[in-house]
C-alpha cells in the first residue's frame, strides 16, 4: 500500500496530477469474457465532466478514456485494463500564483509538509481531477455487476433538503436537471440557490444519497472489511467528503431497539429496513442506502488572508473556474466508488463456500 | 484479504467466536525496542469488559490477555506478537434457542446465507466479543505513538446530547462515571435514562466523539488511504456503528465556503478547525475530532416475532445478559481502532521522503 | 506486510518463537462447509515432529494442534481458524550460552542488527520450529484441494542421489523409511551416511523433490504471481533452502529449444513435460514437479571460532539436540507450503471468468 | 492481488499486451525528493531493447518511456509515477497464424483455458514485452538505492560456462560484448555458439548470475518475505526462468556443515560467504549473489507438430523475429527485479525499530 490502490480482487490503481500530461489507471481482476459497452463508460465520464451546465465549473475537459490493454475485440481478457485520460486543458499559468501560497482548507500545506515539496499546479495529486479515473473503474464495475442497480442523487444543497424518503422518488429522473436531484421542486430551489451563491463568489456544501437495489445476499467480509465499512472508506476517499451514514445512520443513534429492529417476513426480507440492507457487515438482500456529506468547495472568489510557505501573511483570491457546489458532479463518482466496492465483494464472495 | 486483517505495516489479524475456546490475534509490524506496559494494556481490557457497572451487561469475563510471542524481557522484538483471551464464561446453553431462529437485526440470517451455516452460539464471529482483540492491538498502538493523545467519550445517549464543544470539556473526567461522559450533568441524565430503558427491557443508541491531540503533521496516504477514510472504515467496523463524521461533518454540508474555510496563523496552525485536523487526507497538526453513531443493541428483553431457518414464523425474547446501551463500553474500542490507524500511518510515513 | 502472512485468499498468518509459551497462527479464507479430518492434520504434525527416528533430533515435542475457532461441529464456518501449538519442551537453559555469541551461519547476527536486539533462546523467530505452523496450514489446504496429490520425497542426501525419474518411483513408499526416500536402495545408503555424519558431530545437506499430480488447468496469476514463482517463494521461505528449480530446471538452461519444447497430444496433454506442468505461470494440467536444495544444518557438534556481540573472538560448540540432516523432516513442510499455494490459487481462480 | 503488482511499499503495477497500443505501469511508494536521471532510465531500456546486435531479435522497438505523473521539475513528488511505452512496431499480421493454433511450450493453451479466450497477437500478456515495464521500475529503484551495486551478467549459454568465481571477474566489462559476459574468452565462445544455433533455426538456454554489493545489513522480512524468497519470486517471474539458487545453492546441498558454515571476522563480516549474504532471510552486509536458469526460447524456426484450439493436429513453424538465446537481453531485467526487491525492503526496514 502506498494509498493509490483500491480493492482486493477487483482492484483499481491510479496515477496522475491535475496538470500533468495525463491521468490514468489500471484495473486488475476484471474477469475475462465481459463484453464492454465502451459508450456507456464514456457516458459516465460525461456525467462527471466539468462544464455541463451553468451551475458547475466551465473548465473544458474532453475526458475521453483511451483503453490500452486488457480488452480484445471488445471483450475483457482477464488481464489488466490500462487506461488513460489526457489533461487537454491544463492552463498551468492559471495556478502559478499558488506556488508559494497555501490556499486555506486545501491540501497545499499538508502535501508540502509530508513530502517536503509539492506540484502546486492546481492541486496536483490532491485535485478532484483524480476522480475521473474512479469513474472509469466504476463504469466497468457497473457492467460486471449489471443486475445490481446503483443510483445516487443529490439529497441536499446547503439547507435545502429533499424531504421525501427515497422510495417516494423516481430515481430515473435524476438526470433530468442540472442539480441531479430527482425531486423537481427541490431541484429548482437548489439550482436557484447555487446560482445565487455563485454570484456571491461563494460556495456551498450538500449531501448525496445512494441507493443500491436488487442486491444479492452475502456480499461483505467481516470483521474489518464489512460491506458498509468499505462503502464508508470509499466515500470518505472522495474529495470534500466529511461524513457517511447508512441505514438509520445518526438518527438511529437516538432510537430504541424496539423501534429500530427490522422484523422478518417469511421470505427472509424484512418489514422495515433501518439496517440499510446490511447485517453484520454482509448484505441481506434488502436495499442498501447511505448518505454522504460534502463540505463547500474551498476555492472561493473572495479575498482571503493566508500565509506563504515561509509563514509570511498574504492575501489571495480564487482564480480559475471552480464549482460553486460540488454535489451535482459528485453523483457519478459516488456511484462509481460504490460499484467498485460491490464488484470486489462479488468476486471475493465466490470463495465463501466449498 | 479475507476480512480479518487490519492495517498495512502495523497490522492486526484476529480470530475467534464468542463461544469458542478462545479469541486472539497477531500484531505484526510493531517495531522492535518498545518496552511494553502490560498493566496499561490490561487496564484497557478492563475498560471494555462487561460487568463494570449496573448500566452494562452483567456477564463476567476475565478478559485477561495472554501474550505468547514477540515480547522478550518486556520489550518488543520486532517479531509478531501473538496473544490470546480465553472465553471463560461461555454458557453455551444460554444460546441453544438461537440454533434455528434468526434474531431480528442480528447477523444470524446473513452469516447463514453467506456461508451456508453458522456458529449460532451467541453470535459466533459476529459477536462484539471480537472487539476485545482490537483493544489489545489498540493498547499496544497507543504505547507506540505515545505522544499522541487519543480520547473518546460518550457525546449522546438517545436524545440526550452533550451540548458543549469538546474544547470546553475536561477529557480527563471521562472515566469518572459509568457512562463515560466527561460532562457530569449530561452523564447523570444519561445514566438515569439508560436504567429506565433497561427496566423496560429495551435498548437505546448513542454517539461517541473522539478527539486526537498533539498530532504530528503528515499522517495519511492519499488518495484511497486518506487518514479520515481509514478512520471511518475502522469505526464502521465496530459492531452497531451506523455513521461517521469528522470535522464539520454533516453540519459542514450546510455551510458556505466563506464560513467553512480554516484560515492560517503564521505558524501554520489554523484559526478555526472545521477541517478536523485533516486536509487532503493528511494530518495538518491540528486536533482531529470525529463522531460515531451507534444504533441501539438489537437484543431486547421483549417479545419479537421472527422466522426460523425454514422461513416459519415464530416468536422470541432476548435471554442472557446484554447491554441496554453499548456506547459506554465502546469508548475504549473507538480509541483502540483510532490508535491502530495512527500507528500504521506513523510507520508508513517513514517512507515518504528520501 | 510485515512478512508473517502467506497467501491472498487462503492466507496463513503466524506468530511464535521456539522458546516462547506457544507458537500458532490464523488461517483466513478457508471456505465454509469443509468437514475437517483433524486426525489427518495431527498426522502431518507427527511427520514433521522431532524425535521420530535415530537420524533426526531427539528433542521431544508433542506438537499437538489446538484449534480455537473457525470450526463448528467439525466443519469450517468460513471464519478464521485460530490454532495454537504449545512449546512443551522449552529447556531455555540449553541456550543461555547463545546470549551474546553469534552462531556461524545462523540468524543471530542479522536479527540483532536489524532489530537492535533478539530473543536468543534457540533461534527465536528464526527457528525452524515455526514450520510446525505451516504444516497446520498445509494440512488444511490439502483437505480443501483434496483431488490434487502433493507428494514430496528426499531425492538426495549429500552426494547420494536417487537416479531414477519420479515416474519410476512408487511415491506411496516414501514413508516406509526414516529418510523419506521412496527408492529403498538409495534410502539405505542415505541412512547409513547420515548416521556416520552424526557420529562425526557434523551435518549434511540434501534435496527434496515434490510432485503434484491430478492438477486442474488454470491455476496461477501472471505476471508476478505465476504459479512457479509462488511455489519458489514458498520453498525459499523454508529454513536452510538455497535453491529451487522446476521442470527442466538448471538442466533446461543447457538445452536447445527443439529438444525442450513439449509437443501437444490431441487431448491437450503434452508428449514430454520439461515445462513441469506450468506454461506462462499457469498450470496446464500435466504433473508439476520441482526440486528444492537444503544446505547442511548450521549447528554442528564441533568446535567453531566465532565472535560475540561486542566483536570479541570466542569459541563455541553446538549443544542441544539437532538434526544431522534436515531433509527427512522437511518433506511434510515442502508439501504443506505447496498445498497452501495451490489452495490460494484454486480460490483466486474462481474469479477468472464472468 | 490479481498478479499484476509487485512490492509492498515500493510497488510496481503494470498493464499491457505485446500488440496493444501501449504497455505501461504505475510505480507507487517512491519517496519524494529523489532527483531522477531520466537518461539513465532510458539507457536501461536500451539495454533490454530488441535489435541491439546480431545475436538478438531484429524487431525494432523504440521503447521510449513517457512519464506522465509523480515527477515535478525533475524530482519525485511522493505521488505515483505513471509511465507508458508505446508499441510502435506491432505488425499484428505476423501473428494471425497463431489465432487458433497452440504454440508448443508457449502460454497460448493455458491462457485460453484459464480465461476462456486470449489475445493471440504475439503472446498478448504472456509476452516478454512486459518486462520493459519492469526495467522502468528497476531503473528508478536503482536510483533510490544508489549506494547498492546490482550487477548481473551471463554466466552460461548452453554448456559454455564461465568457470571463474565472480570475484575474479571485472563486472564493469559486462557491456563490452553482445553476450553480456564479462569474461571475454567465454563471451566469444558463447557468441559463436549462439550464431550457430540461430543458423539452425534453433534456440538455446543459459544462466545469469547477479551480484549485489555494498549491501546494508538488515533488509528482508522473515518469515515469508525473506530477502532471498522475494528475490527468488522476482526472478521466477521473468519469462523462461526455470530455476533460482543463491549462495552455495544446489551445490550447498552436497556439503557438510563444517565446510559450509561462514565463520565470522571480528568486524562482523564472514571469512567465507557460502550463505550468499543472507542469514535467516535478512541481509548480513556481505555480497549477495544468485544464479538464474533460463530455458531455451520456445519459438524456433523449425517445423513442429501441434494442435489447434479444437484439438486437431496441425504443423507450424516460427515466424517473426525472435531471440535465439534470451539471456543477453535478460541481464537488465534481472537487475531491475533485484533492484525493486531491494528498494521495497529498504523502505520497509525503516519501520523495524522504534
Amino acid at each position: 500500500m502506498a494509498g493509490n490502490s483500491f480493492g482486493t480482487l477487483f482492484k483499481l490503481t491510479t496515477y496522475g496530477e491535475s496538470h500533468g500530461e495525463a491521468i490514468g489507471g489500471i484495473i486488475e481482476g476484471c474477469p475475462a469474457g465481459l463484453t464492454l459497452d465502451i459508450e456507456a463508460i464514456q457516458k459516465e465520464m460525461q456525467r462527471r465532466k466539468p462544464g455541463q451546465s451553468k451551475i458547475v465549473t466551465q473548465r473544458k475537459e474532453e475526458d475521453e478514456v483511451l483503453f490500452l490493454s486488457g480488452i480484445f475485440e471488445g471483450t475483457t481478457t482477464g488481464t489488466p485494463i490500462g487506461f488513460q485520460i489526457k489533461n487537454t486543458n491544463q492552463k498551468s499559468k492559471d495556478y502559478s500564483h499558488n506556488k508559494s501560497v497555501y490556499r486555506p482548507s486545501h491540501a497545499d500545506f499538508t502535501y508540502d509538509k509530508k513530502f517536503g515539496m509539492r506540484d502546486y499546479r492546481g492541486g496536483g495529486r490532491s485535485s478532484a481531477r483524480e476522480t475521473a479515473n474512479w469513474v472509469v473503474g466504476g463504469a466497468i464495475a457497473k457492467q460486471l455487476i449489471k443486475d445490481i442497480q446503483v443510483n445516487a442523487f443529490v439529497s441536499s444543497v446547503g439547507s435545502i433538503f429533499v424531504d421525501k424518503p427515497y422510495q417516494e422518488l423516481d430515481l430515473s429522473k435524476t438526470e433530468n436537471n442540472a442539480v441531479r436531484c430527482p425531486d423537481e421542486a427541490s431541484a429548482k430551489k437548489m439550482e436557484t440557490f447555487i446560482k445565487q451563491i455563485k454570484k456571491q463568489g461563494d460556495t456551498v456544501g450538500g449531501t448525496i444519497t445512494c441507493v443500491i437495489q436488487n442486491m444479492p445476499i452475502g456480499l461483505g467480509e467481516p470483521v474489518f472489511d464489512k460491506l458498509h465499512a468499505r462503502l464508508g472508506q470509499s466515500m470518505l476517499s472522495i474529495n470534500a467528503v466529511k461524513g457517511f451514514e447508512y441505514g438509520s445512520g445518526f438518527c438511529g443513534a437516538q432510537m430504541k431497539g424496539s423501534e429500530h429492529n427490522d422484523l422478518f417476513n417469511e421470505d427472509g426480507t424484512t418489514k422495515s429496513n433501518l439496517s440499510g440492507g446490511i447485517q453484520g457487515g454482509i448484505s441481506n438482500g434488502m436495499d442498501i442506502y447511505f448518505r454522504v456529506a460534502f463540505k463547500p468547495v474551498a476555492t472561493i472568489m473572495k479575498n482571503q488572508t493566508t500565509i506563504d510557505s515561509n509563514g509570511n501573511p498574504t492575501e489571495m483570491q480564487g482564480k480559475g473556474r471552480h464549482d460553486p457546489c460540488v454535489v451535482p458532479r459528485a453523483v457519478p463518482i459516488v456511484e462509481a466508488m460504490a460499484a467498485m466496492v460491490l464488484a470486489d465483494f462479488y468476486l471475493i464472495n465466490r470463495a465463501s463456500k466449498i
